[in-house]
């Protein structure tokens, strides 16, 4: 089978490996779709070489079926559709011991620190498997995991109906912090400096804004008569974005860090102090924002056609990479495994 | 009478005026002791000078008895001991109308953007004056206002019993934000380079560390089996503050901004999103803030005798500012105004 690997100084290359057998506890899943996610640019940059040690399968977002059951394995039979919440937790730290297992002290996540999703067979714990239903489609169902990451993302803000809700940063999670907020009732504005972005974030019915030609805080102060956003999510990764969703909150507004920042930033404490805002950091997502995500694909909340601009076969790995990294004309790319194999 | 005024340009004078007789709804206080606060020192600095218009009669934190009661104001005897709650809101604004009218958008503070306490005479609107328990000493009731700031700062962060909590910055607010988060049973490291204020807060009874010579976040890690702070007070009002409040917190820690950043600071946002931190603003206070300090002054859980370092005449409040910049040997200072009538 083919599979894609992170080999190093910024390159990737597609290799040919023995599918690996399932063992004790785990199943082998044949991957239909495997997602590009923001984070595999980042290890494809070296920036995580300490824990993606190459030759590294990258994909963390994968649906396929079950393709093969290991020794002690039940509820699942070959051919089930399912996704994966790729995190393994060690069950013993204080974050574990305080419920929050999803921020594990050590924990570890499948097509980072562990083999990822980008090839025709893949092997994985059995308990990190969930069912997704038989209706959905595959290529569809591929958007269940950035989509937990956005349920988690506004869960963390506690988002209400009727709020204000300022989204910097159009890429798709932040495209399903919009979607996932709509679908709560708050208003949303996607602030988003690339055209075609901004074009999608129109085209699903949100309100989306040009950072470099509007003053985004007098935009949302007219639209909430002076009030200012209940609620900003930092999706940008950049400093400017950290700090229009800052300047576009008002008293008591709660600003989510979503995207990763490896520096330090200038945050405007006093703006933070004056007006008692809270910033949230919010990183992946629990078992319970899986379990919705695959809700809202199922009931058609999340815009799968929009959202996923383009499907390549696995070999066009590289190629897809850098067409993300470009950001031009393009918001999420699966990678197809299903010839891989 | 005299009064100490902020005359622009780095300089304090003490002038001889009239008292001004309370009008309609106003009360007229005869000052006993006024505090010295860091908000004082920034004003004289001239960093405040678009709220603070030269000349300005400086000071919030206030002490003393109903000296003359405006038409309509009853409730009020003349020598009733009173403290002040400093704020004026505008009641109309979407921050008043959200019930945080503490952080009205058009907020004004006495002893700020309107005449203060340093006087021997200050007429106030009479909503603002609360009432002392007449058995407390009024220096103690003195340290009211900034236990009040403490005590939003503590439920801001919603401390609760056994947390451990550490406060980077051991200034008079700093040391009540431990003294009070003590009082709700948390676990207290109080962090300070200046010995002098160290040795306080030992003498208080609470865990102070040099980050000088001390590794804050080994320290902290050892004290909490690896598990890290739950709550972090950033008091100090420096970068190299904010990133020991960031480093000291386990997963989901809160971290309150208590101190003035006038520049934006870099935040390692990464370890907010990793760890999954909520940072917090926290402003003044509420009315109920302030009953609080007023219990815990009475009850003697503010250690008042430790934290007054000195009281001074109105006369001397130069040199007292001086003494507050230098931070040497010093707290908490007092003007006292009873002689300046
Ligand atoms: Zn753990
Ligand atoms: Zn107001």
């Amino acid at each position: 089978m083919r599979a894609a690997v992170y080999i190093g100084n910024r390159a990737l290359r597609v290799e040919d490996r023995d599918p690996v057998p399932p063992g004790p506890g785990e199943v082998q899943i044949a991957v239909a779709y495997a997602g590009i996610c923001g984070t595999d640019l980042h290890i494809r940059h070296g920036a995580m070489d300490d824990r993606a040690l190459p030759p590294a399968v990258l994909g963390h977002e994968a649906v396929g079926r079950i393709a093969a059951l290991g020794a002690g394995v039940s509820g699942w039979r070959v051919g089930d559709p399912v996704t994966v919440m790729p995190l393994r937790w060690c069950g013993d730290c204080a974050a574990c011991r305080a419920g929050h297992n999803h921020v594990c002290q050590r924990l570890r996540v499948l097509g980072v620190d562990l083999p990822g999703a980008m090839q025709a067979r893949w092997t994985v714990p059995a308990d990190v498997v969930l069912r997704l239903p038989e209706e959905v489609p595959l290529a569809d169902a591929a958007l269940v995991e950035p989509t937990a990451v956005a349920v988690h993302d506004v869960r963390r803000a506690e988002v209400r109906a009727g709020e204000h809700v300022v989204v910097v940063g159009a890429g798709p999670i932040g495209l399903l912090i919009a979607v996932v907020a709509a679908a709560e009732g708050a208003e949303i504005v996607v602030v988003e400096p690339d055209p075609y972005r901004r074009g999608v974030a129109e085209r699903l019915g949100l309100a989306a804004v040009d950072p470099t030609s509007t003053d985004v805080p007098a935009y949302v102060a007219e639209r909430t008569a002076g009030a200012g956003a209940a609620v900003a999510f930092e999706v940008s990764g950049s400093p400017a974005g950290m700090r229009i969703a800052t300047d576009v909150l008002g008293v008591r507004g709660r600003l989510v860090v979503v995207a990763i920042h490896p520096d330090p930033v200038p945050v405007d404490l006093n703006q933070v102090f004056l007006r008692e805002l809270t910033v949230l950091g919010a990183r992946v997502y629990a078992r319970a924002d899986v379990e919705r995500a695959i809700e809202l694909v199922h009931r058609g909340v999340v815009p799968a056609r929009e959202l996923v601009s383009r499907i390549v076969p696995l070999s066009a790995v590289a190629e897809a990479f850098d067409a993300l990294e470009s950001a031009d004309g393009v918001v999420k790319v699966l990678l197809d495994c299903q010839a891989a194999g």
